[in-house]
């Protein structure tokens, strides 16, 4: 598919990550010109619009895996993780508070500090 | 769903960051027991036992999304994620490679730094 | 995955379609026994419950066709469409409605009768 | 979105289901002009043009019955099912092998015959 949303962002020097900084640019697109920005565009036309790109997205994805195509997978994961962003931004969520989700210490065994 | 694949990373104080550790976990676990940890598990029934759980948690995530439920709009994105970072290992790839195809300067009408 | 909800139904000689027949089967099952019939313990727990596994058997079919295995096809499809009469009789709505859908003449380009 | 693929068939007076004789519609096209037929148009392309309708029509349908929207569902349901006929027609399968599938008497709670 096209690269919907691609997004220039500074060079990483001041620690902040990469994927805070991408959602800090879907972010900055909210009230952003729906004619010039995707992200403007998507988040004015409501959830709908981003949640059927990730159903999208994600089936894609699936093909991509199935067909071992690396240049593909890193396209559609991005894609699908892309508009990902863009459902948090419309609910006003972090995707540290994603991360986060994943980083809590259960099950134990899973624990690599151990 | 249960919480499956929840990992305990160390603090970030090396300006490395959650998602780069959190890929450096998934991978770890790439040569693990079966028995007791659940990426190896995946990893090691193949590449259909993580895509499925792709194409299930992105319609959770749109379910929880429709339900406007943030808690659970976290956890399913979470579990999303989790389940690409897995794929991402079983090819060798890394979620950087993923974030670096969104920073692309692409289309030139949504560079922020512009 | 198991055989979920196969269902028995009397060899078709009334000329009532075996789509129809299933979703009579289907709607019979909605004040069954959640212990003894899969479809009335579907119903019983709400729609969530099977509309995720539109998505999973979705997914599965995908991956199926993308292994072009015929038998996986055939029962992963059969899951699907299985899942979406479950989805039906939840709302009150019937399989010729929506094979009526795909009746109607429009865009005239694909009328057979022509 | 647009009703894709919509077909006409004509009255159903000779005891053959409806869903049997859309599929013969859509394998009639298969040979058909892509510039006309949207059937041709996806065989011609290949799998992937198909597959990943169906995880999108799969999203849109999960997303109707989120809204309880019963026309939205209709045709969801409908599109989705439909560009199942076009994958099953690509590999020369027929919806009967899949309503057959459901039909086989196993698991035996659930035989409305006995």
């Amino acid at each position: 598919m096209a690269r919907a949303g691609t997004l220039t962002i500074s060079p990483n020097s001041d620690h902040v990550s990469t994927l805070s900084r991408l959602a800090d640019v879907v972010e900055s697109r909210r009230d952003g010109n729906p004619d010039t920005s995707y992200v403007a565009r998507l988040l004015a036309k409501g959830p709908d619009s981003f949640l059927k790109k990730i159903g999208e997205e994600a089936t894609e994805t699936v093909m991509a895996a199935k067909d071992a195509n690396h240049e593909k997978i890193i396209n559609e994961t991005a894609d699908l993780w892309f508009h990902c962003l863009v459902m948090l931004a419309h609910f006003g969520l972090r995707p540290e508070q994603v991360l986060a989700e994943k980083r809590r210490a259960k099950p134990p065994n899973v624990d690599i500090n151990s």
